[in-house]
């Protein structure tokens, strides 16, 4: 099948979503009514660094490129609106493999309710996959960078952590054994594990999250990808400002514990070096909270309160009883 | 140096530019204040596909990928804006040649006027650079797709031709024979070559003239990224067209002729094969030729009729004496 075949299908895949639509794929540009601020983030994922093809099926990676996309959208309280994607595809990816990647995004895409306006594709040493996205807001004051932190004011986080990295542990130990894919993996339920794998392989960015925190106040945001150790400091240093943060108070998810003792990893470590949770970091003054509780509670994601900004620089991570965890590099795909 | 350390670096090469930028790089997204319509695409370069190292140095791949993007604005007739930019690079390319490849692409912005406003950098396998970039226009009637050819109408092009092949021809032969920067092409003269070369290397897009071309009344319109051959077959898809163009008013750039006769190949056929020309193709009503020559001049370049559109679907590329030149595959990355 010829590049331009394989486009013709790839087209044929992606359903057009949103009012604002003038020109969809298929000529040089999309062409979109806008509104009156455009926030634009592009991500990408690379083979052998974001994702392995023995741990994940051509609509994780699709699926996960969208995800990580929209996620900065999210950290902003922008609107989805738009993904622009770039499909660099290996000759040993074959093209029914290419267009089960797109069935993946187009999937997540449905559900953010996000259109896949425009893209390109191109033959490449190695599957890499990127994705701009163009959300929508009305007003700067409805969006929220992540330079708006104030000492006193607290720090919370959406959802729950260190579920991703626990299901890339669980998908890399059945991957080792011979990808069986129900064994059982050591010391976690089947069914707490097949929730670990779905949430690392099908991320749920929080747009509604996201826009609900920023309506509420949040001063500050910005989402988990490369974990809360990085995460936190690149607030901290946007915000010219010290995080001070509680291990004890991290919102594990289910399974998180059991997979990481097997591992021999700290679950807390785990879960704050591990990246790929997409969930949300943000700040706000205390007399807040209440609102930004029920904001989160609307948009269906409980918030945890993990702490407090100081005036400084950097993020303390303490552990039980009260003692910084040291050494803890963060999460850096290299 | 950690990824974190070579985005800072990146970020202060970059400069701010337009007045609608609220929010450039740095955060978890880019805020733009936008026009009525954002038109948007995508373009990916992936090394041995799209360039060799041997042949292109870090600069000329950050052009090159910037330069392809904005050439899909022009082909919309849209006013430039900002670029989104992912860099995904391989262990054995080091940072210097990372910023190098920035400045590359910092340099073209800043001579086409548009904002870097945005990016990723990711460790890969391989290096792919993949550019989104959004443009503006204030209403669809500034707009040209390229889907609105009608029989009758002419076909034009600007500018020259081949000239990007044929530099692309002589850096290949000059890696060929060792890397002397300044041995002379078989049947060149030096700066002929020089000047070649650099057309291939430092393709600059049109969008002033597809602008004036859009506003001076083109009907469709197209870049020229894969060659005229493929090119010109898209839109004679889009509009449901056929267009009849006669090899012998190609507008081949000096040297051409003797640098595809030095490597055994057709002038004509390099031309219309060859690629990266980044030209714009368009259509137009005959009684508007005065005015979209003047259009063209008006921006710096020249316009040359290549044939008329027709009732049908496809493109006969006719040669001297008018027989149709049979077999030409196009020009596709594959």
């Amino acid at each position: 099948v010829s590049e331009l075949a394989l486009i013709d299908a790839i087209e044929r895949r992606l359903r057009a979503r949103g009012a604002g639509m003038v020109q969809g794929p298929g000529d040089d540009a999309a062409v979109v009514r806008s509104r009156a601020l455009a926030v634009t983030s592009i991500d990408t994922v690379a083979e052998g660094v974001h994702f392995e093809r023995s741990t994940h099926g051509p609509r994780d990676i699709g699926w996960k490129a969208l995800a990580q996309a929209l996620s900065d959208l999210a950290a902003m309280g922008a609107d989805g609106g738009e993904a622009y994607v770039s499909l660099a595809l290996p000759a040993d990816l074959d093209d029914e493999a290419a267009l089960e990647l797109v069935d993946g995004m187009e999937e997540l895409a449905a559900l953010a309710e996000v259109a896949i306006a425009g893209g390109d594709v191109v033959r490449s040493p190695a599957l890499v996959v990127s994705v701009a996205v163009t959300g929508w807001a009305d007003d700067e004051a409805e969006l929220v960078t992540r330079a708006g932190a104030s000492p006193g004011e607290l720090v919370g986080v959406t959802g729950e952590l260190g579920g991703s990295a626990a299901g890339l542990l669980v998908l890399r130990a059945r991957a080792a054994r011979g990808a069986v894919p129900d064994a059982r993996p050591a010391g976690c339920d089947p069914a707490v594990a097949a929730a670990l794998v779905r949430r690392h392989l099908r991320p749920e960015p929080r747009l509604a999250a996201g826009r609900s925190l920023a309506a509420a106040g949040a001063t500050a945001m910005i989402d988990l990808s490369d974990g809360l150790a990085t995460d936190a400091r690149h607030l901290a240093r946007r915000s010219g400002v010290r995080l001070e943060l509680s291990l004890s108070a991290l919102p594990l998810a289910a399974g998180v514990e059991a997979v990481a003792r097997a591992g021999g990893r700290d679950p807390a470590e785990l879960a704050v070096t591990g990246g790929d949770d997409y969930e949300l970091l943000f700040t706000a003054p205390a007399r807040g909270r209440p609102a930004l509780e029920g904001a989160a509670a609307a948009a269906g994601v409980p918030v945890t309160w993990l702490g407090h900004v100081a005036a400084g620089d950097g993020v303390v991570l303490a552990g039980e009883g009260g003692r910084p965890l040291e050494g803890l590099a963060g999460y850096e795909h290299q």
